[in-house]
This record gives C-alpha cells, sequence and structure tokens, in this order.
C-alpha cells in the first residue's frame, strides 16, 4: 500500500526498479562512515534496504543528517534506486531527501541490531525494543502462520469459530488459582478455560473452536506457566477422545508442514528444526507410562499425574518427539472427563507432549447429568453450584469430546524457544503487569 | 469425519446412496404420526434428515422408542437410504436402529423448532436451546464467514495477528467504565481496549490486528452496548486516517462480497439483505454533519458527540446505508487522536456509521511524546500514569494510524438483528453473568 510516507517497502526494492525515484521508510537499524562514503541501513516490517551517501555527490543537507540520526530513529526517505551487485541486496539507494519523522533517545536501553544481547529480564521490560529484533520479528511470524493454519484446518473439518464469555460466575474446575473480578457490585472471576462453555456451546452447534484468552493465577514461576494465556480450544459433539485425537494430531502435522513450506527463512533466523514426525502418532497408557518410569527407577504412584521431571526420563524411552499419553487415571483429570466403561479406574484421556512438556490435554466428556453428579462429589465440588452448567444435560446434550492446547507451549515446539514469556507479546506474571 | 455415532451427516445423505446403509447422529427436532407411517425429522449441524417408521415393515421395537422421543432427544440412528422424490429432501432412511444417547426433557424451556416465539430475555436465559434454532445457526455462520474473511484480507495486507495482555495496569482512555481485578494483591484491570498495546506493537511490527474481548462496565441498558465484547482493531505504522479508512472499507466491502457468494442461503433463513455499497464510501466531515442536522432543525453544538437520535436524522440526509464522519473535534476524540495541521479544533478522525449506528472509529493517532502529554493534561489526565505508554515515544515511534470495530455491531449491519445481545453467544451486561 502507497502512503504519503513510502512508495515501497524494503521487500519491493529490486535491482530492476535500477534509476527509478522511490520513497521508503523505517527504523535505522546501523551505520557506518568509510569517510567519502555513509551508509544507512534502514529496517522495515519485510527486511532491510542501505542507503548510500556520497560526500561528493549527495546534497550536503544529507551530511548534516546523516551526523544526527540516532539508532531506531524512524525516517522517511526519497532517492533514486541504485543497482549495485557488490550490496549485500544487490540494490541500495542512493538518497535525495531524508526526513526525520521520529528522533530516537540514544543510548538505546537494549540493542535491537542484536550485537549485545540482553537477559530474559531487560529484554522483557523492554519489551517494545526486544520485539523490532530480527529474532523475535521470525518467532511472531511463525506463530501467525501457525494460528492461521489452525483455524484453517479446523473450518475444513466443519468447525465454528465461537467467543465464550471471559467473566464467569462459578469457577471451571474448582476454585483454585482464579482472578477475582468486580463485575457491577458483585464477585466474578475470569474464566481459566472456556471447558464449560465450550461443552455447551458442542450441544448446541456441534463443532466449535476457540483461540482467546484464559487466565490462571499460578503462584510459581517457571519456564512454561502464565497467568494469562493463550488457549486453544475445540469441542465437538458425536466424537469421543480418539477423534478428537486424530483432529489433534493432523492440526500439528499440518502445522509443521506449512511451517516447512512457508516460513523457512524464518525458522532459519531462529536456528530451529522442526520436530519430524509421522501420523498416527505414537499413544501410550498412562499405565505403560508408569511401566517404564519404573523400569528407570522412577516410582509414580498410579492416581498421580506426571509432572514434567519424569515426563523429562519418559521422552528419554518413548524416542518420539512428540506423543500422547492415554487413558488417565479418574484422580488425575477433571469432574468432566468420561470414565472408561472397560475400566472405571481409568478415564477416556490424553495428553499431548512435545518433549518433556504437556502441550494439550483432551477427553471424552460425560453427556449424561448423573454421572456429571457424581463426579463432582467424587471431586469434592458441589452439584448446585454447577447448575448453570448441569441444567443443559436435560435438554439433549450429545456425547462430545475435545482438547485444549497452550499457544506458547506450541510455539516451544515451533521456534524452539525455551520459555512461554519470551513467546507472549506482553507476559503477565507474579511480578509483571507491566508493559 | 466417521466417528461411532455416524457414519454421514445430514448433508451427505443423497438420492445416490439409495439402498446403502448408513449411521446418522443428531437431535429429535419433529415427529409426526400419521398411524401406519412415523416420521421422525432429526437435526444435525449441516440440517435434517428424517426417518420414516412403518408400522408394517419396521422392526416393533422402533414404535416403541418412537413413542418415547421427546424434543430435542439425542439419537444414533442405523438405517437404510431411500430415495424419496415426494419428500423435501428426495431423500429418507428407513431405521433398522434407533438409540438414544440423551433423553430430553419435556416439556422445552423454548422451543427449538421455531414454532413458539420466545422473547430476548427468555431466549438468553435458555440459550444453548435458543443456538439450536435454524435463525441463530444461520447467524453464527454469518459471523463466522465475516471474521475469517476479515482476517484473511488483513493478512493479504502484510497485518500480523497479535494478542495484547487483557489484564492492565492503568485505564487507557481515563479511568471510567472499567472492571477491577484482583492481581496477585495488586489491583489491576480489565483492558477497555487494546488501544495503546496495539500501537506499541505497531512501533515495533508496523502492521498488526487483534479480534479480542474488551471490556466496559456500562451501566446502561441499550441495544447497543455489552460489558464485554469482541473487538476488531487494527494498527499500522507509516499510515495516516486516509489510509486506514481504505483499509476499513475495504473490509467491509470484502466481507459483504463473500457473505453474498457464501451464505446466501443463511441470508435467506433471516430474511436480510445486505447493503448494496461501492468504494469508496461516502465521507462527510463532522462539521458537514452539523450543517445537514442545522438544516433539519437539529443543533449540535461544535465539540460533542453525535448522538444515536441525531445519527438516526442525519443518516436520512445523507442517504447512503454506510459512510464515514470525519475529521471530528479535538473534545470528542480521546488523548491520542492526532490533532489537525490545518485546523487544530480538529482531528485526523472519523467514524463508520451503518444507518444510526456507530460501527467502527479511527483517527491518526499522535506520535510525538510532546503532543500527547499536551494532550493528555488537556483532558484531565496525568502523563505521569501512561509513562509505561510514553516511554516508547523516546525510541521511534512511526507515524501510525488504526481503528477499532465492534464485532457484534457489525453483526447488526450483517444480520439484521436490532440487538448486539442477540449477536453474543453468552452476552455479557448489568443483569447477565450466566449462562
Amino acid at each position: 500500500m502507497r502512503t504519503r510516507y513510502r512508495t515501497h517497502l524494503s521487500s519491493e526494492i529490486t535491482p530492476e526498479l535500477d534509476g527509478q525515484e522511490v520513497i521508503i521508510a523505517g527504523w535505522v537499524h546501523a551505520k557506518r562512515d568509510i569517510g567519502g562514503k555513509k551508509f544507512v541501513l534502514v529496517r522495515d516490517k519485510d527486511g532491510f534496504i542501505q542507503l548510500v551517501i556520497s560526500k561528493k555527490e549527495s546534497p550536503p543537507e544529507l551530511l548534516r543528517i546523516f551526523r544526527e540520526l540516532t539508532f531506531e530513529s524512524v525516517i522517511s526517505v526519497r532517492g533514486i534506486v541504485k543497482k549495485e551487485p557488490k550490496a549485500r541486496l544487490g540494490v541500495e539507494i542512493k538518497p535525495l531527501e531524508i526526513k526525520i519523522l521520529s528522533k530516537a533517545k540514544a543510548p538505546l536501553p537494549l540493542d535491537v541490531s542484536e550485537k549485545v544481547p540482553a537477559d530474559i529480564d531487560t529484554r522483557l521490560r523492554e519489551r517494545v525494543l526486544d520485539l523490532r529484533r530480527r529474532e523475535m520479528r521470525a518467532m511472531i511470524k511463525i506463530m501467525d502462520t501457525a494460528i492461521e493454519t489452525i483455524r484453517n484446518y479446523l473450518r475444513k473439518l466443519g468447525f465454528v469459530e465461537v467467543f465464550t464469555p471471559k467473566i464467569i460466575a462459578a469457577a471451571t474446575e474448582g476454585g483454585a488459582n482464579l482472578f477475582p473480578v468486580m463485575y457491577f457490585g458483585k464477585k466474578a472471576y475470569l474464566a481459566q478455560s472456556p471447558q464449560l462453555y465450550k461443552e455447551l456451546l458442542a450441544g448446541a452447534l456441534e463443532r466449535v473452536f476457540e483461540i482467546g484468552p484464559a487466565w490462571r493465577a499460578e503462584e510459581s514461576d517457571t519456564p512454561y506457566h502464565l497467568a494469562e494465556f493463550i488457549s486453544i480450544d475445540i469441542e465437538a459433539a458425536f466424537m469421543d477422545y480418539e477423534d478428537v485425537m486424530k483432529v489433534l494430531e493432523r492440526v500439528v502435522y499440518e502445522i509443521l508442514n506449512n511451517l516447512r513450506k512457508e516460513r523457512e527463512k524464518e525458522l532459519k533466523i531462529l536456528g530451529h528444526e522442526l520436530p519430524e514426525i509421522s501420523l498416527p502418532l505414537r499413544r501410550i497408557t498412562y499405565e505403560e507410562a508408569l511401566e517404564m518410569l519404573r523400569s528407570e527407577g522412577i516410582d509414580v504412584k498410579f492416581g498421580d499425574d506426571i509432572g514434567t521431571p519424569e515426563l523429562r526420563i519418559l521422552s528419554k524411552c518413548v524416542k518420539d518427539p512428540l506423543y500422547f499419553i492415554t487413558d488417565w487415571p479418574r484422580s488425575a483429570k477433571p469432574f468432566y472427563t468420561k470414565v472408561k466403561d472397560s475400566d472405571p479406574r481409568l478415564t477416556e484421556s490424553f495428553d499431548l507432549v512435545y518433549k518433556f512438556l504437556e502441550l494439550a490435554s483432551g477427553s471424552t466428556r460425560i453427556h449424561r447429568r448423573k454421572e456429571l453428579e457424581e463426579r463432582l462429589k467424587e471431586q469434592n465440588l458441589n452439584p448446585k453450584d454447577f447448575e448453570f452448567f448441569l441444567k443443559w444435560f436435560d435438554y439433549g446434550m450429545p456425547p462430545h469430546a475435545g482438547w485444549g492446547m497452550g499457544l506458547a507451549r506450541l510455539g516451544i515446539m515451533l521456534t524452539g524457544k525455551q520459555n512461554v514469556k519470551e513467546l507472549t507479546l506482553f507476559p503477565r506474571d507474579r511480578k509483571r503487569l507491566v508493559p
């Protein structure tokens, strides 16, 4: 799009434009002065373009402006495109006029050109500068493609996109870890997942998905938890956990495929290799997982969760980078999880594990009111508190199943980053509420 | 997708399958008993299919089940496809086996078959049943196509999808109408718009968009306000208000086009005709609007907002169903709105109006810290409270512009519905926190 600030993006300046006048705009990424010639590397959303100011040939005004330019200042440049086989991009611009649109203070609190590394706390504090870094922009494009792929694939399967309410009256899965909100004088909460609402919607629309925020007041500071995170959720009527596992592995497969095709450059910038997977992904049961761990000398009691340290050991046994752990015990899964008909100690449930990290989890849900009430009591929850949910099971709730996946956790697999905070534009945790 | 509950969706049962055994699943939408023959109309996500039980030929067990079937019970049916030119769909199913998966109580609190109308309060209370109605499912598909179109078109223009934080430390546009959240012992707020964060992101990624929730503690109960709503937002560096108006009108144009192509059936169900528009949309300035109103005997004081009652009158003068009102006075627009160089009484701003309703509003934003500080003070806000935002204007903030549009308000134009609550799956307002 042409605007008054630019006629071309850096990506549109090609050797074929040699001799033509253009206007470009962007940030001063680097400057070099080798006496007779002065170079400015200008960065925009698509990449870089170099300006060459010649002491002899350029308007003298430009030399003054060159001296004034600070890193990250924003400029708009009218100039002539010059084919230059020696230049990295095969093309340069001889400026006729440089306008400083926004002058940046020096020194910067963070080096955008990536010469000086910074720790994660500094980076998150100086996040807007951090997000200008090539690496972060590559990460954002990868995640953008992933999200687009998820939506396109789910739509192809007949899922519709929904927006469930985020302010809710009651806790979804028990009362822990909720943020309270004052709602017109009443106490309400921020939804910790769209679980109950997406189930209700499956009871009306059959196949629904949502990509939206969810909140958990996590006290602990780990690389895999956030107080506010983006959750990818599906719920489908007339499906069971085997069916939605197929949807999930297919979604992940499509993402990896699309990234290989469309984001080669960005993956290279991150130095990340995507895992090689083939479908169906390996499925091991919870009890098989416990067996494997036992053979490694790790004892997990039947009924307990399998934590990250144990998953690290388990993954060495399994070898596949991405696999399902299925059929979890009923104590390890929320009240709405369907118990197995063939073995009431277990549930129709699964986690998707990448190396040592739980990316997603899902299950067949209970679709009979009586069973739900029993499971609520079993987990010391009061069915009365869930009447807003239970009520609908009297009016034709179909069998259904679904899963939820953390977007930033998925990002760990897709980008090789090791912390969900890095994968979140402005992360929220115990100590971070700004920026 | 084949699952154990069904081999085919209703839409996949065609006369070509005549004689074949299939399994379908869905809700009991209607029943008819004409003595020797009994009919059950089964509804699924795609439409309807009719079962025909013959007193003579069908297994006697089916007659018992037929009697037992209540409206909205969920069933799975194994049967033989029968071509039937007389049937509405050209095809029926002769059931061999009917399983009741979930029996619905009778009577229902809301009639899903749309024979008995219900008022909006009843419908929102019995929302899960309401959403099963043909009309609501048509509405949801229309909105789904609209959202998909918006994202696809913005991506084509190089916008990336972002998720801004929803728990924020300070008010965006002054402190009114915010919901407070207790955040790890600190007081925080729910974002009333992604405004300041999307501006910061435009300062790093140039072109960003977001479709996500926002909150305003609206005390008033109108057909156009919600406490929680979905906001469609864009922000773009190196653009001004004229540029982003072009993006906006093009987005709307694409939506209307796609709906005409892909959602003809659903529009017919709603009995709604989409407005005919041609680009560019008409633009009238705020001062022209005041002039037009004056000629109709309506006096709006320069500097005041133009409310819905005045917009109704104005729209009769303008005639176009969709138009922009541009160049609003500085007192009517938030602090980050750029003042016009040519006339400091006015700003580079616009509203998009559909008939009498503001669908979207946007502007060129101020990109210089000093101007921002002045405008904050002018609006009785303290620049110190905005330091988390202002800080970045020291480090190369490009000129930028953007807009925000309410998804449900857009839906009024796209579906002909007259209340944003109807267009929201589970609306939140002063009195509604459940379901």
